[in-house]
């Protein structure tokens, strides 16, 4: 397993492809083998009542670092598209920076199954969501 | 089984309370013994690359039908919070208006276990999205 | 959508195959387009403490099920593989045949995604534990 | 968080507990501060065809470990209820011990979340299936 694209390359394909996370400033921080690190920069939007981080938020974070691991890996394979996400919500997230970090539970010719692991910049330690998902791929046969 | 809030009850409580879906305009359209129909009207801000619907809409679809359903059948219980979601991706979803529809599996004292089927306006009879979750409750005897 | 196989065709693939359905006598009662039903027939092992289902017997009566439903439709696919189980217990499964029924939430060219309701044929009118799952499919080009 | 029970007193309450478990021979290989590690010795009826270990088997495994991981921390809590279950499979499983480890993604008081790996002994260092899953726990004032 290596590396197709770097993190700044991985921001880029996904800012430009996703209106709603060009919109709030996605940065990935981080990737290397079977590890991508995503932030979304904390806005008041993020919030629902209790001010705590929202369901909606959350997934989107986990989804964004799947995408950001599976672009990292695979180059600029746009058609990849998530299958399905499992989300674990665990403990109350506190406004701050949402960060999502993804590996791999497996990369298959034509499935990667993914876990992702969520938490607030404002309580680093604290994973408040956990995630699995799993994103089909494009293979070269479909496009033969 | 019985309801305790109309759908114009429920939607006020949801727009009170979440500033995104607030925002959005979120719409309880129809709620009943075992069922409630929201709808997130179309915004452009919910596309996808190849203009489809995105996931995180389809989760606050999904997420917001279940909620309608709980405090149409439990009245103003704020505190349920959502436990675990489960989102399959099953077809393109065209831009429109977004349906979520959900139901209940079980409605326990602890654990509300629900159902819920997505779809787009622009295509009524095709389910784009399926969802399982769960909901804690509040009870009684957390408050004792 | 029409079937390939029918029920007794269904079952007699299922029994071949499988060591620990074969043992139990799964029978496959009912196929139709976009709905299968299958029967595993009580027996004292299928119990966990307070003499109800267990889990693994209800998983088992899920994926049967699912794959009875892929092989009326798709023919001897016996390289078939679930791919992923979402499982929710809903009530306690009383002592009795367990029955399983599953259809189509998609039935992609690479991906199956099947939602299944399992009950006890001592209480019938009573779903003990829904799931929803995914099988990959073996494809034409895999073999080329 | 610390332990009532070790891996001894674990597996004699599940054995004790389980008949499909207690013919297997379950064993409870160990058993620590946020950690269980479960072992179902190989038998013929573990298999499906292709002589791969089945889902029902990996189920077992997954949903036994978290099982000894609940005991564990809580004692006796024979009416700890698995609620739902989460499973991926990754890889094709070779006949042989299935080993299940599991550790909490959470451990609040009505539910535990937990995380599992399976894996066959034939095999070790292969994650085949993935789960993670929730149980409800009993509370005090469910008995007061």
């Amino acid at each position: 397993m290596d590396l197709k694209l770097d993190a700044a390359a991985v921001q880029a394909l996904i800012r430009d492809g996703l209106v709603a996370a060009g919109r709030g400033g996605l940065v990935v921080e981080e990737v290397r083998v079977n590890y991508a690190r995503i932030c979304l920069p904390f806005e008041d939007g993020m919030l629902r009542p209790g001010r705590v981080i929202s369901g909606p938020t959350l997934f989107t974070a986990a989804d964004s670092a799947m995408y950001a691991l599976v672009l990292a890996h695979l180059g600029p394979a746009l058609m990849a598209v998530t299958s399905d996400m499992n989300l674990r919500f665990l403990a109350k997230a506190r406004p701050g920076d949402v960060i999502g970090e993804a590996i791999f539970l497996k990369l298959g010719r034509r499935l990667a199954v993914m876990e992702a692991r969520l938490s607030s910049r404002a309580e680093p330690d604290r994973i408040v969501a956990h995630a699995t998902g799993s994103y089909a791929l494009p293979i070269a046969s479909d496009h033969a």
